[in-house]
């Protein structure tokens, strides 16, 4: 029986089981592929305060043994069931299951990816799902946004400070962005839409060097030269797990107080798995001391 | 005329100016004492994701020169007064007048003290302002909380986790704290609560050793050897610049809503000084991280 059980080992689930297991609280994190989650996937971040540049993978490693340090345990193992509802929580994963009196979802989220060939393998190198984590590695640039919606709007925007150039490429012919937005693309100079188009390839061996755009009006085909690609196309929270048992958003993001408490008894949440405004490693990590604080609080009001 | 002014200068003031400078926002920090502010007082922190053990000043020191590295400026001098009311705000201080087109608050807390002759050299040596920050290195250790309400129920809970003996020192006959609490702090083996009692006296020459309690009822003294003592009297939100200016609690902490807009617009803040639950340096930086990339939404959003 653990106290606490967090799932998903990304920096808001390490924070969490940083608190939890530094107030002495037994602690078990499960993570289902790799330890970081998205964050190890980036080479260099700039924007994790404390750190002018680490890789992703890094600092996760330092986040892990950190928690473990305090007595976390953290184990490779994937969660196909949860049951909620009773106090003794269980948390049931391919290798068995398992008991504990408080749960914490860190389960993340994953970008939407436009499923091309080299987009995998350019992530990192030219391809990225995140223009506040990134952007500033392509000053005087040219780049290109994917998408249409709010983010995309944003995004183009936030490049467009330091870039040379920023393509926003879109399916249809007008965002779906808010109409302030939208007024502020079209009228700036460095943000030129490309209408009615996707990107049909993305071309460079090691690095982004540039798309090729398809027209899906008139057949014709582009290609663009730039060293930054960044889609916008939205984000798929990791809730699947918890559908029907605990309160979602009509985008599937977790809903929970300030305190990070979802709808139900002893579960909290943290992370991107949660509905927020910005996904970054430190709201992240911030979430995941909320909510480790919550669980020990909880678990002192509660004896179970 | 900058871009943004941050007034401030700990880890939510340093994330906010990194956030914005990153954006390429000309970006200005002022910090009226030291860099770092209640973090520098810290000689060891393990709670900071990413870093088993740090210095808070060196900690700080990291989160400033990553700021710089993308443009901001630094620098201390007192902000005496401030214009919030037009669209291009003006910030007064002792050595003269700025303006920018967004401010970022973060003046953050400071926690009220007991005003004892040792208790300021004996700080980070056994005296403490945060359980949750430095409980765990007490362990198996004999400690004491000063004070009455919540957070010091709160904090004698967390500390019975591991450490042998919690003295609780209050001044009135009972607790000020809810009764969920009360009942926990009076059903809990390891926590003596010292009733009508104040602290007079912290012993210790390079270390707390032990403290002198006086019964105000009685008028009797009586010595405690202990190694820590957490001061759990409340906080003081640094809030005196912007009182009738930016919407308040009655406490004196600034409203916000989750992207950390104030009631004015254009201004922001992050941080202890925030109307908030839990003070940690990680939540100050995501606090930072949001209201950085909040005003700069705003700026897009807004010609100035």
């Amino acid at each position: 029986m653990y106290d606490v059980i967090v799932i998903g080992g990304g920096p808001a689930g390490f924070t969490a089981g940083l608190y939890t297991s530094r107030a002495k609280l037994e602690t078990l994190i499960i993570e289902r592929a790799y330890f970081g989650g998205q964050m190890s996937i980036a080479n260099q971040m700039e924007n994790y305060p404390g750190f002018e540049g680490i890789s992703g993978s890094l600092l996760a490693d330092k986040m892990l043994k950190q928690a473990e340090k305090f007595g976390a345990k953290a184990i490779l193992d994937e969660v196909v069931d949860l049951d909620l509802d009773s106090k003794i929580k269980k948390v049931i994963t391919r290798s068995g299951t398992y008991e504990a009196k408080s749960v914490i979802l860190c389960m993340g989220a994953s970008p939407r990816k436009l499923g091309l060939p080299n987009e995998e393998k350019l992530t990192g190198s030219g391809v990225s799902y995140c223009a506040t984590c990134d952007g500033a590695f392509f000053r005087d640039r040219e780049v290109a946004v994917v998408g249409g919606g709010d983010t995309a709007a944003e995004d183009a925007i936030y490049l467009s400070r330091f870039c040379s150039k920023v393509y926003l490429i879109h399916r249809r012919d007008e965002l779906r962005a808010t109409k302030t937005l939208s007024d502020l693309i079209l009228s700036n100079p460095k943000i030129i839409p490309v209408w009615n188009s996707v990107v049909e390839e993305i071309q460079g061996e090691y690095m982004v060097e540039g798309i090729r755009v398809r027209n899906i009006k008139t057949d014709d085909v582009t290609d663009i030269k730039l060293s930054g690609l960044f889609i916008a196309i939205g984000y798929m929270p990791n809730s699947q797990l918890v559908q029907g048992k605990v309160e979602l958003t009509g985008d599937g993001y977790i809903k929970a107080d300030e305190n990070m408490q979802t709808n139900v008894p002893g579960v909290f949440v943290a992370g991107d798995v949660r509905e927020k405004q910005l996904r970054q490693v430190v709201t992240a990590a911030s979430d995941g001391a909320v909510a480790g604080s919550s669980a020990e609080q909880y678990l002192s009001k509660n004896k179970l």
